[in-house]
């Protein structure tokens, strides 16, 4: 069988899914027909992919008729539900969410790093990380390869739009009441402004950090934490890797950073850590503070490579290296990555 | 000798000037006279202090005759440059500022730690910490005297104000150019609105965080994260201490937070851990995230405590620690801690 899959787009009218149209319309064309797909809130929207305007359908069991690979950019309790019927329609499903992350018969899949694993789906379904994770495993994936990682301490610094369109939109609401105004320095004063609501947020975003992103996991550690260690070991086939991360939603729109103090079997240099970072696949390398060159998101948004920079060996530690990541987290974070697992799938369908 | 000292507030007119005068008119009232002190820019205006209106002289050799405590919260060659002078001419010199921090005969002194060490100052200078330091050191600090330190590796998360009034007021106006637009969203496009000029920091700071505070120090870090390893282990007195810290600046106003990962000596549980950080002096614990309760800069700016909350043991060491620390940086961070300091020697010229 060689032919171009039919594929579908649930979520496509999201801040994940609304990227995901961009990377199909910029990336080699792999596809015969491509459905986008929404709750009925959307449907008979018309969206623009590869050019064309394209009604967007609502989800039922019927969208998948003829579907060979099936995205899913939606919230976690969508997947869990519609991700199974899709599979079970024959579309292989490449899902973004949370719902099958942790299932030992779904593949996590990072293609610089795991690719193999895509083709192992007991289920018919393969996960794409947390765009946390995601922001810094492709750069410590690369390390580890060559220098064996035993532990990472990761401190975050996650954008607004991470809990999708509504949380860039809070952003910029709370922004445009407190800017222009001497708030900012007095007790409570940011609250006051902008009021009990703070949207999908735990606390007011606008000039200010919170250190609580997601639920409540467990031990006092919130559910993105404990993805990050649980991510981490399963894409790297390190189940006993200590991971000790802090999540933290920081005034940004688009793109989550990372400050990453990492442990290694053996004894790091930065010039080899240089060397392998500036030819990771998937990995730009920008460090020379000297110069000002340093990844931010103001330089990182859009673009789909992670960013590295700041990389430093401990000072008291010759198997310890700190670096800083910036990853855009509706590019390599969610859509690039999910694009990049269906794009191996489709292969699939069109051997050489 | 029993009698109110006589003091100088040298930088008065600046951002952590301000606060000073503030906690002079709050606190307890040790003091005699007290000077304002600035550079010729702002000499002759007036401030109110203690309820008076009071003229801010030029910094001279002369404006420190009488003076017995001079407090220098001016920036760092200026302290370099005259804190000599003044102690020549017999005042004992608290010194906000980088210059003398790690001079072997300048204690620095956190007073709800090392309170002793103000007593031993041959240059009859005490300098105080950093203000990102100072964030985590009362809390680090209080752990330490039960479990043992033994490695800490922190990440910060740094207001504007931390490099005095023009830090706070570029982001007000960058914030003002960004609020109400559609930026953040594509590359380069805050960079684009916001122009060449960054003020005192090397990247935008609205809607970015910036992964480089302070100079270049030496293979790749920068000065700021190897004050918090030198100045955390000369208040501790542990030479050995291992810190790997990175220093981040945010798009907040004021006060500094900090995600801090400690390994300690001994095993840590969390309801100790919360004993000792709800009894610590200057310390407010906050921690129950389920109920939404953790520090964020919004709700701390403003108040004299670090407040902590995010404590959590380390899943894969028992004998790791992590939380989060907010302290307002022109408080605790700088005035606060100068004030204490200085409060600590006047009570050498008021004996019980
Ligand atoms: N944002 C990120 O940085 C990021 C990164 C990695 C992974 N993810 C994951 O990607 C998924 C999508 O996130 P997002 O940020 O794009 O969220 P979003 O902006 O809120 O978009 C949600 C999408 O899901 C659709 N949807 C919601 N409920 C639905 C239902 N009952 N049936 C069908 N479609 C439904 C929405 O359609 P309507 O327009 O009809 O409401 C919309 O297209 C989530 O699982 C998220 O965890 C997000
Ligand atoms: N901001 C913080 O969070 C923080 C925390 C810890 C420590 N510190 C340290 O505290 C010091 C002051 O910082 P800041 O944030 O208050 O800075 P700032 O807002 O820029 O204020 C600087 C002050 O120093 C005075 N000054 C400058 N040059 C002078 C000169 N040649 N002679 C006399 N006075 C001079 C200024 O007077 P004019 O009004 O006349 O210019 C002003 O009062 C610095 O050493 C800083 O590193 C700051």
């Amino acid at each position: 069988m060689t032919r171009r899959p039919t594929l579908a787009v649930v979520g496509a009218t999201g801040a994940v899914g609304e990227v995901m149209l961009q990377i199909l319309s910029q990336h080699a064309d792999v596809w015969g027909d491509i459905r986008l797909v929404s709750s009925p809130r959307s449907a008979g929207r018309k969206l623009a992919v590869r050019g064309e305007e394209t009604e967007v359908a609502a989800l039922t069991e019927e969208v998948f008729e003829g579907v060979d690979i099936a995205m899913f950019d939606v919230p976690d309790e969508v997947s869990a539900q519609w991700a199974p019927i899709a599979a079970a329609k024959g579309a292989v499903v490449v899902d973004s969410s949370a719902a099958f992350r942790m299932d030992p018969d779904v593949p996590l899949v990072v293609p610089e790093i795991n690719p193999h694993a895509v083709r192992l789906r007991p289920r018919g379904i393969v996960a794409s990380p947390n765009c946390t994770t995601l922001a810094m495993i492709v750069a410590a994936g690369a390390l580890h390869a060559e220098f064996g990682l035993s532990e990472l301490v990761v401190s975050s610094y996650q954008a607004a739009s991470g809990v999708g369109r509504a949380g860039a939109e809070t952003l910029r609401a709370q922004l445009s009441l407190v800017a222009g105004t001497e708030l900012g320095a007095a007790p409570g004063d940011v609250r006051r402004v902008l009021g009990e609501d703070t949207g999908p947020f735990p606390a007011p975003l606008a000039l200010n950090v919170v250190p609580w992103v997601g639920t409540y996991g467990q031990d006092g550690w919130s559910s993105e934490e404990l993805k990050i260690r649980d991510e981490t070991r399963k894409i790297l086939d390190l189940p006993q890797l200590r991971v000790s991360a802090t999540c933290v939603r920081v005034p940004v729109l688009n793109t989550h950073s990372l400050a990453v103090h990492a442990r290694f079997e053996h004894e790091v240099t930065v010039p080899r850590a240089h060397e392998i970072l500036a030819t990771a696949p998937g990995v730009v390398l920008f460090d020379d503070p000297a110069a000002g060159n340093f990844p931010t998101p103001a330089d990182v948004v859009g673009t789909d490579p992670v960013w590295v920079g700041r990389v430093r060996r401990s000072l008291d530690d010759p198997q310890g290296l700190e670096f800083f990541v910036s990853g855009d987290n509706l590019r390599k974070g969610a859509a690039l990555n999910t694009a990049q697992i269906a794009e191996l799938v489709a292969a699939e369908f069109m051997p050489l």
